[in-house]
């Protein structure tokens, strides 16, 4: 007999399942059993969840394969950080302070997820209120290397075939580094595109809705959901995209970078040969990841204003000193911290007048080993104060054979060009 | 015997209670207990607050003065708008889908003004979810005529005495367009310079914290707080304020400005004779007011997914017009909004070379008559896009007998410099 060329259910792509699944030539019931048996023979080892309900998922897939095609995401499961509201699990931010609360609301996202058909299978571990005390998850690839934060659950299950896609939110480096580290697309969308309404806010002026997926093309589909933005779920848009010019950006913070990313980004000029040239950030955009820093922590500080008086003894030690940094800044040198944030969105601008999208590093390396943290976001914060859209792409491996990878970066609202590009790219790099 | 020149307890200023509270000549008990019985004497009427603790903000009086002054707002009496969480009120978004609601935890700027010492009164009346349909809220000077909207209940507690100081928010023109209507000072900081966390989230590009007062002195005490930014507290940095070079924007919607608008125009260049020049908006800053609607339509009709989705009937049939409005909107359109919105934004910067601040109309007129409506924010839509810091001050009056006024309009992120402007230019108006 000869083996099936298909993937095992679970390891369908999004994209793959979605058209199955609207050809009713796959059923819900039989995608979520695949991903629910896929987590229970995982979870113990990934502690991607915090809380799953396979009976409320399975029924409502029963439903969906009873009635009409909902939309772009018919039947495909789902996981969504908990740091998001839904009205029908328990939502606990990673924090003890909100154990067990249980919101009234689906948060925007997730209601806009639901609309179009996908299958909620449960909250996935976030870091403490999204800072940088881990949860209990770990990589799937190794489990004493972290996954990353602190999207951390939602990065897991998607590597680990648990999940097709899944929600996660960024303030410095929270969707990119867990992609890279994990070795799956990760998607930062221009910042305030998808909505935050029911997300736990930490900082406006950063705090990103984006996701999880395993290639380019999937990850575009959720995005089309979450963006209301149809050309990210035109396949003709991705297989019509010519080269992109590639603007070669190392960052001022290139000298942190060690030997995997280094190793990586040479792969990556050898493969895409000829693509672009050179691109060092102008003067005018230096000290981005000082600011990024100062902003996060003011907005962060001022947003747990109610956590910090009422539960202080329920914050880590951690997040206890960051809201202290942020304590010790004043309104004024915020003021101007924020004016240089708009100046330099304005700035980014110029970047794309000779180029299409920017690559750029995503992480020092691979995962480090130690479940203590759950390293550097570095590479990302400048990229998300400046609010612009940026997608992970997994290639390459690090010494202890973990996954490394670069992101791509567009111009703000250009978030269509910035997947198509990234298809084009990912083909290149991940064949 | 010669009449006190003082005026009666729930009539001080903010800025001369917190001086007497923090001096130790005036309790906060006796304050909290003024305002209390001028709500009990005019709530009947005026229809300010959906919910009031007045037991609970007695406790908390009486803790503050058995204590050491915890800060700027020490001993102050306060509501906030319904669209703000509080943990031991209840908090309904003006919505029957929330009615009762009791959320965990204080929104963050309500925990900021707790922080400094504020007494929490009570909730104040929000239209439906801060969008168009009216709460009972009345206009206090007259009752047939509406208070304005979205932050009704805090801006007319606010002019009517029963509270100094209250909380509001704009997405369109909720702070300033009651303001105008109930005659008092309404603040609009720079665009994400007060922290949203807890707040219903309607429109993150849009959606802004601020507040009520009778002065700007006031106004700039409770900035101060929100801001974070020690300069809003300075009474040295308001008396040594020269005169403003002050930018004089009809601005393109002057036409719809009716007779009582433009006779309070008139005044003002008359009391401010020799200070500033005329200001055109460049053709770049064309088109603000439509770009604010549609990014305003999109982004609402997104953030309420889940009520969309879950409560369709508990819906009014305005907010179900706006959500359909918004839905119409392509994902590809509004990126070209945001787009649109962040180069206007930094070529709002170039109107401040040759200005300090702008003044510029705050609404068509008076509060129209009639309960049914709130009016029309026309004339604070393109500085809410803008992200602008906004001032209304009163001074005027209509054709009925019902307050006008104007706005000045900051650069980005210069509160400080706007609040010192405005409180030089309202002593000129409004003695």
């Amino acid at each position: 007999m000869p083996v099936s060329p298909t993937p095992p259910l679970h390891q369908l792509s999004a994209w793959q399942a979605a058209s199955l699944l609207a050809r009713r030539e796959l059923t819900a019931v039989d995608l979520v059993r695949a991903c629910l048996d896929r987590i229970a023979e995982r979870e113990p080892q990934v502690h991607a969840f915090v809380h799953l309900d396979a009976d409320a998922a399975l029924a409502y897939a029963r439903t969906l394969d009873a009635g009409a095609v909902r939309g772009l995401l018919h039947g495909l499961p789902f996981g969504v950080k908990d740091l998001f509201d839904t009205f029908d699990l328990p939502t606990g931010y990673g924090s003890p302070i909100y154990a067990g609360q249980q919101p009234p609301a689906d948060a925007a996202a997730v209601a806009l997820c639901r609309e179009a058909g996908a299958v909620l299978l449960g909250k996935t571990v976030t870091t403490e209120l999204a800072n940088m005390l881990p949860g209990a998850t770990r990589n799937p690839h190794k489990p004493l290397h972290t996954p990353g934060g602190s999207s951390s659950g939602s990065a897991a299950a998607v590597a680990d075939g648990m999940l097709p896609l899944a929600l996660g939110t960024q303030t410095a480096g929270s969707l990119i580094r867990p992609a890279a580290f994990c070795g799956v697309v990760g998607y930062k969308p221009s910042h305030n595109r998808v909505p935050k309404a029911g997300v736990k806010s930490l900082s406006e002026t950063l705090d990103t809705v984006g996701g999880f997926a395993r290639s380019v093309r999937d990850m575009a589909l959720l995005g089309a959901v979450l963006t209301g933005d149809a050309r990210l779920a035109d396949p003709a848009a991705f297989e019509q995209a010519g080269a992109p010019r590639l603007g070669w950006c190392q960052t001022p913070e290139w000298a942190q970078a060690d030997t995997d990313t280094q190793q990586a980004w040479a792969q990556a000029e050898k493969l895409l040969a000829g693509h672009g040239a050179p691109l060092a950030l102008p003067h005018s955009l230096s000290g981005l990841v000082a600011v990024q820093k100062a902003v996060q922590a003011f907005e962060t500080a001022r947003s747990l204003s109610h956590e910090r008086l009422h539960h202080p003894h329920q914050l880590s030690a951690p997040l206890q000193a960051l809201i202290a940094d942020g304590l010790a800044i004043s309104g004024a040198r915020h003021a101007l911290n924020l004016q240089a944030t708009t100046s330099a969105r304005q700035q980014a601008q110029t970047l794309f007048s000779n180029f299409d999208v920017i690559i750029a590093p995503s992480s020092i390396g691979e995962a480090p080993a130690g479940l203590e943290g759950t390293g550097d976001p570095l590479f990302c914060r400048g990229w998300t104060l400046l609010g612009l859209p940026c997608v992970h792409l997994p290639f390459a491996y690090g010494h202890s054979g973990l996954p490394v990878g670069l992101q791509l970066v567009g111009a703000y609202g250009d978030d269509h060009r910035l997947l198509a590009a990234a298809h084009w790219v990912h083909q290149r790099l991940a064949d």
